[in-house]
């Protein structure tokens, strides 16, 4: 009997425009992020933010991956910023192939910093590669301290964790240890850089912002 | 050149242990729910609240589903409420066929209602029938109320819509609009039941519960 690795077959497609994709942000030189998160976790405010407060050290670019709706990329256009919007139309992930076409429709020349803000998903989007340097997972506070050790992949996988939305632990609206997450996060992933934010406050933003700044002049990570 | 529909053919060997597992449960006139959300919506927490709170009424079983760990199935246990785990080890969703062999682990001559919680996940637990009579879908006031136009298809096929964490609401922490995703969730899906409530704080659970005594009557909805 034949048998056809159908899963292993779709990843190894996906890799090669992934490959594509790192070979030419790298001969580019330009540093390119993979957002992660749930729906709702705040990447479109955190990039908001991160756009209009560091307009004057970095140029940035979004390619907003979206099932339906330009809803996310509404608000990007607001900030000035160039933004591609890709529509998945039910798929639960960006593919590499269409991350491939949004760099083609990108002002490259003129950017610094690529962020992909992916489908709002923890769990699939962690398993396709893009072509980034990187990825940056999202976790808000009201999603509770116990996602690093339930959704696992996605925290061993990233670069940074943004623990967002600090702002309602401050109220003490919500049961959330930071501690917790730190732990369970760094024993799955040691060299995993975590900054505490609140995209609606501003708090905690600086050392994110720090991170970008160094990154950008290394952009292979 | 021979094209094989891969999706279709997953889909089709699912929806016959879907339809195995919905003829069953009509034979042994139980209600089943399919319970599906982001990660961190609450559905745990609203499930463990309406078991001791619907004791005396309701004999509630649930199948948890989580890509790793039994955190979930721990604090189900807690109540009394017989569970059985299912860990999906990666996979975004749960099967009609892992439903299947829980459903047979279940001492359902015991029990009016089983709750089916499903992996965290917004977008692909809503493509797989599992054999329920109903799907519930979890939105957290704090994941913002842009989520029904985002993710359009598990608000077009549930009977209802739990919008939970609402005393971070009037607390006027979080800026949502309960009116908004009413009215985006009907427009997707006339006959949708909407109920706001904080399985914290209990506010807004009579409603769902009255809905559950009815629909335990009426297992196929």
């Amino acid at each position: 009997m034949y048998k056809v690795d159908v899963g292993k077959k779709i990843l190894s497609a996906n890799e090669e425009y992934a490959f594509k994709n790192s070979r030419f942000l790298t001969e580019q030189g330009k540093l390119c992020l993979n957002m992660i998160s749930s729906p709702g976790s705040g990447k479109t405010t955190i990039l908001t933010r991160t756009i209009s407060e560091l307009k004057d050290k970095i140029k940035i670019g979004v390619i907003e991956g979206d099932i339906q709706t330009d809803i996310d990329a509404e608000k990007i256009r607001a900030t000035k910023a160039p933004v591609v919007q890709i529509n998945t139309n039910g798929a639960c992930h960006l593919s590499a192939a269409q991350v491939s076409s949004a760099l083609e429709n990108l002002p490259i020349d003129n950017l610094n910093l690529i962020f992909i803000e992916n489908v709002g998903n923890l769990v699939c989007p962690s398993a396709f590669e893009l072509g980034e340097a990187g990825k940056i997972v999202v976790l808000s506070v009201a999603e509770g301290d116990d996602k690093p050790a339930k959704y696992p992949a996605i925290f061993a996988k990233s670069k940074v964790l943004l623990i967002n939305k600090i702002d309602l632990l401050q109220a003490a609206h919500v049961d959330f240890e930071i501690e917790r997450v730190k732990a369970d996060a760094r024993k799955l992933n040691k060299g995993i850089e975590i900054f505490p934010i609140s995209a609606k406050t501003g708090d905690g933003m600086t050392d994110w912002y720090d991170w970008l700044i160094k990154s950008v002049k290394n952009p292979r990570l």
